[in-house]
């Protein structure tokens, strides 16, 4: 050896160059402890009256107490938000509706009792995003089952906790992803399981609207704010709820690693100045961000993030198959080969090509053929009740159905933890000039178990 | 110092964290030859008659020479193809249409002979791939100007090739992009520049078209063994064109990196076997792929590529700016705010607003004032002539007219380079985990020196 330094040199090469093919930034997934196990397909003893406290009674709170009274065999037993009014508020709609008054909490910390309360069964968690998972987590501790809006946490650590703390409570833990109950989704997802489109390779969905119309709504501006600290796609799970459930994920494949790419932030700065004489110089979230994630089988995954440019709204729900495909945004449609379809569906109609989208007559047929089990008794109730044209009360009904009959919920807290994972793992994507980052499988091991998503019966 | 291994082990940390934030696999840029310059907006002398020779008169060379022939002041000189048939074919057209008959070259190294004549001034390229940028390179050195299907090239070598070439001989080296001058895309760059969208801060594009119904028609199924021998976005121009040209790329911006992903191959294996009987395991071209831009300036673009998914066509044109969006497939059409548009563009129409798309109407009128003064002499004999609803004309006329006026082209050598450089660049993404990969600066230092694009009058 002429040089001792030629052999470290070596070493490093060989190391970067194998970085080269297989680098992926990772983090940390912590061991399961002694004795606990995953929560899949989890079923809780049946609440035949399930006990609901609501935290959180602003914009999507307050919407949930009412929805949650057309719903027979639930009782409201306390209501809490940080503002009285609020609290008051919903209270006052309860009685109004014919239903006796809730408990009422209100102010930063009062949710700590909410949560050790003991006639409650479920903890359903509407409050800004800072405090979904530490509500979530204790709620748990003490007892209590626990449904977070989106999404349920906000960075690695909540994550886990909210997994770990499911396993080890055996409580359960869900994320209201309300877009996985709208009609269409619903019903292209049982067409999907039907194997209508054949082998789905790709998926697509977003969140592409406007905050700014929101301005002042917010308690304390929290959303802005958030999104003025925070670089990422920090509101995923629209769009990964009914891409991640039609490619089976973690029930037969798993996502293994993603890649964010995003602009510059220009609108939302903007728009605080307009509103308030601020030069904003730190907003880290940009206008535009994009992610490609690709799974153990091979398939992919494109999210798209937006709360500031001026456009139409789309979730741009999309599925692309070996043998059809399906989209929505700004036009809803099927492209279907006949042989898929079956040329009994409609009588005398013009024969189907997979290289345009089906005429309406034939959509409409299919879609009455492939309605979603899950929603044919309650579609005319939920449309009657709405919440985003009936999504919401489908999504509080499933919830509290099967609460009342011991069955495992249609989602868990691993869905909870793929679609929440996004906001954090994009982040570091980002700061590492889109560079790809490894997508934790969070049952540790068991994402190979169940075959296929299955809302219980 | 207790043990030698410790600074080695601290130094190849410190590489490894420095490597996690700025990492990106790049190519080798040559460094450009002592005398030789850039050909940004680079005019050659005026030629009143182009003299016309066409290589490969197959699936796109044929209708080229036919559409040729209705612009004023060409002369068709030669006609070559690897098959004699379709050499006669084209020459028969001609001489149909009343044009005299051109010099007929057939047979492999036919070409070669073509880009030596003397009497040509221009070489139209239309051969299969492989052959595009060899032939290209040749026809510049032999002193003529090139015109080449896309992509213009297929590796990172050929692109260089044809750059340095141009710049060597000042000859002209544009790529066919026919889909820049569509009329919805035209329009929209010219509203793009005048600033309707305010600042642009994404794009996108796409090439979504099944290449199964063309089985048989591409000489040796050329097309689909280059899908079969390659992984990566193998035909990104159509997207690429609109998309660079409205974020002025090497005109003020620069594109920095991309990441690039794809699925698995199942729908082109599956249908060889169908149509050949052959169980095909090396099929290395994804389905789906997908790929993310950025610019210098923190723009962002995404690309994707599918020639095998049963789904409607779509280029995927979109363009979402500050002040407002359009969006061509599945829906054509703009959202604007109204302080954009101007209120008297239709009077008595409904307020407008971003958030969602304009009235027919309104797009119609605004379609009409903002029309590319490029294509307002020759619209109406564009959609007589025809090829892809009169783009292809437009594009023709331009390089034509560009050439007899002794005016730079519409694009250039380096948009050639940037559109083409997606196969070779994408695939080396694809082959390490999406990582990211360096774009080149094709300019070589000068991708600020221009500040828009423009189009010669």
């Amino acid at each position: 050896m002429k040089n001792p330094f030629n052999s470290v040199f070596v070493l490093f090469f060989l190391l970067i160059t194998s970085l080269g093919s297989a680098q992926l930034i990772k983090t940390k997934t912590p061991a399961r402890a002694k004795g606990q196990t995953d929560v899949l397909r989890m079923a809780a003893p049946a609440l035949p009256v399930v006990r609901v406290a609501f935290i959180g009674l602003g914009m999507r709170g307050a919407d949930a107490v009412e929805r949650m009274t057309y719903i027979k065999g639930v009782e409201i037993v306390a209501l809490c938000d940080m503002l009285p009014e609020r609290t008051k508020a919903s209270n006052e709609a309860l009685v109004k509706l014919g239903f006796p008054k809730a408990k009422e909490f209100y102010g930063e910390n009062a949710w700590k009792e909410v949560t050790k309360l003991p006639n409650v069964d479920l903890v359903y968690i509407a409050t800004d995003w800072l405090n979904h998972a530490p509500i979530g987590v204790q709620a748990m501790k003490d007892g209590k089952h626990v449904a977070i809006e989106v999404p349920g946490a906000l960075t690695m650590k909540e994550i886990w906790e909210l997994i770990d703390t499911s396993e080890k409570t055996r409580k359960h833990c869900i994320q209201l992803e309300n877009c996985v109950y709208d009609f269409f989704e619903l019903t292209t997802l049982n067409m999907a399981q039907k194997g209508i489109f054949g082998e789905i390779l790709h998926a697509e969905g977003s969140y592409i609207h406007g905050l700014q119309p929101y301005w002042g709504e917010y308690w304390n501006n929290w959303r802005m704010d958030y999104n003025r600290k925070h670089r990422g796609d920090l509101y995923a799970t629209h769009g990964m709820g009914p891409a991640c459930l039609a490619l089976n994920i973690h029930r037969g494949d798993k996502m293994n690693y993603l890649v964010s790419m995003d602009t510059k932030a220009v609108g939302n700065p903007a728009y605080i100045k307009q509103k308030t004489g601020e030069t904003v110089t730190d907003f880290k979230s940009g206008d535009h961000t994009m992610t490609m994630i690709r799974t153990e089988n091979g398939k992919t995954i494109q999210i798209q993030h937006d709360v500031t440019s001026p456009r139409p709204y789309t979730r741009m729900y999309q599925l692309s198959g070996t043998k059809g495909f399906a989209n929505k945004y700004p036009y809803e449609g099927y492209a279907i080969d006949e042989e898929q379809v079956g040329s009994d569906i409609v009588p005398g109609h013009k024969k189907l090509s997979a290289h345009s989208y089906m005429p309406d007559e034939v959509k409409k047929a299919l879609m009455i053929k492939y309605k979603n089990p899950i929603v044919v008794d309650i579609e005319e109730k939920a449309k009657e009740v709405g919440g985003h044209g009936g999504m919401d009360f489908i999504m509080d009904y499933r919830l509290i159905y099967c609460l009342q009959n011991g069955l495992p919920l249609d989602m868990d807290v691993y869905d909870l933890a793929e679609w929440s994972c996004l906001g954090p793992l994009t982040a570091i994507s980002l700061d590492n000039n889109s560079a790809p980052v490894e997508i934790p499988d969070f049952t540790r091991g068991n994402w190979n178990k169940l075959k296929t998503v299955e809302f219980s019966k």
